[in-house]
């Protein structure tokens, strides 16, 4: 144990870091970076995936992770409410990987970069006992379009898109024996788990929809909504009340081995890599939104709570009771 | 051994990823990647140092690691004529790693930052059982301004700023025992070695003023100066004869201890991480370039020879005998 949480480093190295920079709109600590580039804002973004730590090549596909390596980015951009344009790779690979391992690597990323329309324009190579897959994107949004985590006001509702916990759920089946794998493999829901956890889906059109349509802050759910919506929060200076009845469980979630299971709804909270959109929105513009990512991308946009004044964050019951709701989840250094 | 070299794998990649962009000028291939903004050319760059690989924990201070990190990837723009302006760094720490140890990283960081007048404007943390530092930088270069591998003629002169070897000798020294490592920091010379591998300097003015001043291809020298010569004359789709006696050998490197002692030239030649300035100039231009350099920055640039339209590179003598000059180097996979 390091003694240290991952939130607690950035707060330092934001510290560290910070300084009022000429043409910077929005630096460290948000989802991506700002840069005033004249007409445009250049978006700028960075990711890391490591094996050992974000997957195990036993259970990789270098396609899955060619993609998912470049999709992770994008939806930072998208939480901006920015279009991704230019990815840049630079992958370690180790001595025992084969040619076809790297050439299914390098096609995962193209799928990826075509199905976001972007392109490849440059990286490195690199040596290492183990994969290591770093990818920045640079993308675009226009001035006045982007949206930060810092803009959430009380009365603003709180939204997610899509639904949360099957990427979380991916990651309990495919850490345990590869019979457990194999055999989830073979059903829809084990099948549907482990799909979205290997490829996960980037919000470009929703992120800039919401960002269109009036949102006050945003960020992609990396992880767990509890965690996320905290950081949210921090940097808007509010709290938050969640209704947990209406929390976007993903299905099935009580279909994992009872050797796996976890409450269906910790998953959807504490889980994380879901990579869909948080957002939050003016109370009188969260109807269209809903309408318009439903009729544009078939995307559900559920209202989960409001934000507050006082800090914090609450979890709300059917009965109206409210409990403390700890932020919880996926920590990379409190591991 | 993987069975393929890292040119090998870039060759794929190139492969596999090239494709017409439209706004792309440059892509894989090339020290960075150039993207038409408008008015500007936008230069992006990305490059990991990782634990085991580029660093041992025992000899590296953090605060150079930070420093490093950066100008390496500046080295990159500047060998592009660009001017650097933003970074994203995406840090892996492991969980031994004390706080004081990241401040100090992140200050080695900020050192280059400020040093290049550059702004780090975001990135993520990771845990990892090894540290792995992996930076984007974002520049420009004003259109047509822009040097990349491709434009080398035959009858162009060849030439390198600074001097070649001190880093690769440092690196010997580092890898030595402690005691080794120990004595030579007592000494200029060790100091000097040590230096030129923890804290290289990016040739930024340097590349401007050799683009102003017509310069055909550019690269900067990491991988040694016989690697990298062939890689741009493959690019330029033209050979080179370099002169042996003219290489600029970096003082002292004959002081190595003898258990740890390489021929000088050979140093120079095949050693990497150099991050010097590699170019070639139409032959009337490289006495203005040559004193410009001197004068503004104090900054030698010497002629080492001079392309040809024949592929394949030649080692002149001073008796003018000449015998086929092999790329060698340190390649990261062959390694």
């Amino acid at each position: 144990v390091t003694g240290f949480t991952e939130d607690e480093l950035i707060e330092v190295v934001r510290t560290l870091l910070s300084e009022d920079v000429p043409g910077v709109t929005l630096g460290i600590g948000d989802d991506a970076a700002l840069i005033d580039m004249g007409q445009r804002l250049l978006v700028l973004t960075v990711d890391m995936l490591i094996e050992g730590v974000h997957f195990e090549l036993p259970w990789t596909s270098p396609h899955d992770l060619g993609y998912k390596s470049v999709a992770v980015n994008v939806s930072d951009v998208a939480a901006m409410g920015g279009s991704p344009r230019y990815a840049l790779v630079s992958v370690a690979i180790n001595p025992e990987v084969e040619m076809p391992w790297v050439v299914e690597l390098y096609g995962g990323m193209r799928e990826a970069a075509r199905e976001y329309a972007m392109s490849v324009v440059g990286g490195d190579t690199n040596r290492s006992d183990r994969v290591i897959v770093s990818v920045a994107v640079a993308g675009e949004v226009a001035p006045g379009r982007a949206v930060s985590r810092a803009g959430a006001r009380p009365g603003d509702r709180i939204v997610v898109t899509g639904s949360l916990g099957a990427a979380a759920a991916g990651l309990r089946l495919a850490e345990a024996t590869p019979a457990a794998m194999g055999s989830a493999l073979g059903s829809a829901w084990g099948h549907s788990f482990l799909t979205a956890m290997a490829r996960p889906v980037a919000r470009v059109g929703e992120g800039q929809t919401l960002a269109q349509l009036g949102a006050t802050s945003m960020m992609d759910v990396s992880d767990g909504l509890a965690k996320d919506l905290s950081r949210l929060c921090v940097r808007s200076r509010v709290g938050a009340a969640i209704h947990l009845s209406r929390v976007p469980v993903a299905p099935d979630l009580d279909r994992l081995p009872p050797h796996l299971a976890v409450e269906p709804l910790d998953l959807a909270l504490y889980g994380g890599e879901d990579y869909e959109l948080l957002a939050t929105l003016p109370e009188d513009a969260v109807e269209a939104a809903s309408g318009a990512l439903r009729d544009r991308f078939g995307t559900p946009l559920t209202d989960v709570g409001q934000i507050r004044a006082e800090q914090g964050m609450v979890a709300v019951s059917d009965d109206g009771t409210e409990n403390p709701l700890a932020p919880g989840g996926w920590d990379h250094f409190a591991g």
